[in-house]
């Protein structure tokens, strides 16, 4: 039964029933929050052995000889870049290692687009006009670096495959603003859709009007499965070289949800041209970043393969958190025709899209009940969503009880608000 | 007897029996290096200790609950702000504690007021003209980091007691497009001088014509002290609010030389204000700083205190290396006049001017014969000593009984080139 074929008298029927279950909950003074892709504090336990990888005994010279306890190296230290390298697929030369957050490197990737422009095209502040293209629903934090800088944002729908790429290519080969393209390949957040083969070869290839247009290119959950038969993306790298596009891409990634978040190291992967550019600017910024917890790094995880059997542990804590949510909205919510979400493999997020557009009131009756979402809008450029529709729920921090709870009131929260929409119709 | 009052063949005379020697030392192929300012491996073997004060079963929660291995706290934990603040002998409330690098938050507050500006200026790219005030010779990177973003930078002598401040006040007053000055107050790289309580007071005491004029304020080496008696320097954040300038300043420190080089942590103090507007770009930048280095350091030093007794380790290892520099510069070149050099209490350089105008020569010839300087003209503007004067020597690196050939080679370099520039006159 779809709540749009029930009368006007059924539907306040059914509200007041809804609203006599919300007022029960809200008399429980909940203090629950879906808002942030954080892993839970018992998750992150899986992680503490990694502290103590190395110690006061421990050889702190890396295997090019380079003292980690000293000052250099900008690049990163070899076994480190081998062990990104790996984890993203690609190959070390196109790898540098740096400090604790992958968004910092985005963050400077674009304001050093801004002050002295790429390989030799004029900084964007000299232009008139600087675009980027915004799949969305999308990473609010990728949104907030480009606006900070005042680039003008475009939305551009995404599909299960990816963003709608004959709007990408489009955009990309006739405006010559366009200066680049937000993209989380593999779990994007916050739909946890990952693009297809055909989404990231018609990337690789695109004409460019402008010179100096990447793609941002976020391999932020590159190995956060949650089941063993993962999807695979390719080397972003080596296929935008197959295509003749070796400096379209810039790739980052970190071991923030692997090790720790803000403990972790994070990574740059782009061609020889971009790296020596980047490199360009970064000896300027810095001696060189943590090269001792770099090697903490590879002295536990060892390679790729220990990453990935880290990963297992945390999926352990993970899977069954997506699994709840998703079993509850199942049983709340399908078939009423108010809402849909996604079901992803892996990375940190479900996105929910309510079919009537109250995001807003659904955000608001969650939070006079004490369970906090992502803000309303976040998803989306300059924090507008103009279907009113979006919502991102992150169900890796609470607890397996009190997610049980928060998504129990957050599918209240959609009926109730559903059926408010539909009776001021 | 000074140079300049030998005959011509008297230098003649002395030139040869200078290149026997020179030639004796030169078929030794020394491979020395006293470029940079870097603690000796055996001199960082009194930190390792650090690497043991985190393990898997510590608490990793900070003093205000913050969860060190999650994400989050923009400011820094709030036990390595005091750290921090108390080894800067500010209040805690000035200081937020961020990443591994002093110097990467140079160059971002640098960036800041090139893409953004301070507390509602207009940005530095609007501008048709940024300049710099630089103490010289100072400190290479600092150049280099406004050489990067186009400032014009304007040499001002350095005296004993800290920057020609007549000069200063005069441009600072009169000349709205400078922005900035570069200070190192305590041990100033190279020359080891002290800032006296009347330049720091007249620094505070500035009547900027530029709003956004500020002291860039570099205490790379407010506990880097050789001896016991050592100098101390008022807090500048409080100075400068008693002046009534509030805003004028940040400082800048880190335990990059206390803890390891790469593998610490660093920290920025300024007016309330100041700090509002730099978490204000921060929180784009990132969700925060590795709070886990933090806290490392927190439960390896305690205190200022810890520090110092810390500190006391290093000067152990490097008063004696500073001691034979001067003990072989005195011996060989005093009263000669063909050069002067700094007898720094503390710091990581000795500085040494060149009477007869011949650094380059002096740098090649040690280069020739395998001892590396840091480059002629690197601690001024541009790379470019007006005076081709200045030389930076670096003695913690190599060993004392390397430094001792290295200084010995030093000297004789000083000797030739400028008996070979007197005789050219």
């Amino acid at each position: 039964m779809q709540f749009t074929d029930l009368s006007s008298d059924e539907l306040k029927e059914l509200l007041q029933k809804l609203e006599s279950q919300y007022n029960e909950i809200k008399a429980q003074n909940l203090q629950l929050n879906m808002a942030r892709g954080k892993p839970a504090p018992a998750q992150l336990k899986v992680s503490f052995p990694l502290l103590d990888s190395l110690g006061s005994s421990s050889n702190l010279i890396s295997e090019d000889g380079t003292d980690c306890t000293n000052y250099g190296n900008i690049d990163g230290i070899i076994e480190a870049r081998r062990l990104m390298a790996d984890m993203m697929g690609t190959d070390i030369e196109n790898v540098i290692v740096m400090g604790n957050s992958s968004l910092n490197i985005m963050f400077d990737q674009v304001s050093r687009g801004f002050t002295h422009g790429y390989l030799g095209c004029r900084p964007w502040h000299e232009l008139d006009k600087v675009r980027f293209l915004c799949p969305v629903p999308g990473y609010d934090r990728h949104f907030m670096v480009t606006e900070h800088f005042g680039v003008e944002m475009i939305n551009i729908p995404m599909t299960t495959d990816g963003p709608d790429m004959d709007m990408v290519e489009k955009y990309v080969s006739e405006d010559e603003s366009v200066k680049g393209i937000w993209c989380v390949p593999k779990y994007s957040n916050p739909t946890g859709y990952v693009y297809s083969d055909e989404t990231l070869r018609r990337l690789a290839s695109l004409k460019p009007k402008a010179k100096d247009f990447r793609i941002f290119y976020d391999n932020a959950y590159c190995v956060h499965d949650l089941y063993d038969d993962c999807p695979d993306i390719p080397d972003i790298i080596s296929l935008c070289k197959e295509c003749g596009n070796p400096d379209i891409v810039f790739e980052f990634s970190s071991t923030s949800k692997i090790s720790f978040p803000g403990g972790g190291i994070a990574a740059v992967a782009a061609s020889q041209d971009n790296l020596k550019d980047i490199k360009g600017h970064l000896k300027f910024q810095t001696i060189g970043h943590d090269k001792i917890n770099q090697l903490r790094h590879v002295q536990f995880f060892k390679n790729a393969d220990g990453i990935k059997e880290h990963m297992k542990k945390h999926a352990d804590h993970i899977r069954p958190k997506f699994e709840k949510v998703i079993e509850i909205l199942s049983s709340e919510l399908e078939g009423l025709g108010i809402g849909e979400w996604t079901d992803p493999k892996g990375g940190y997020f479900i996105s929910f899209n309510s079919a009537l557009h109250c995001a807003d009131r659904i955000y608001e009756l969650c939070k006079e009940a004490g369970v906090t979402l992502t803000n309303v809008g976040a998803t989306y450029p300059y924090g507008k969503d103009p279907e009113n529709a979006n919502l991102r729920i992150a169900p890796t921090f609470p607890t397996i009880e009190e997610l049980e709870k928060a998504t129990g009131l957050f599918a209240l929260a959609v009926k109730i608000a559903s059926v408010e929409t539909l009776l001021n119709k």
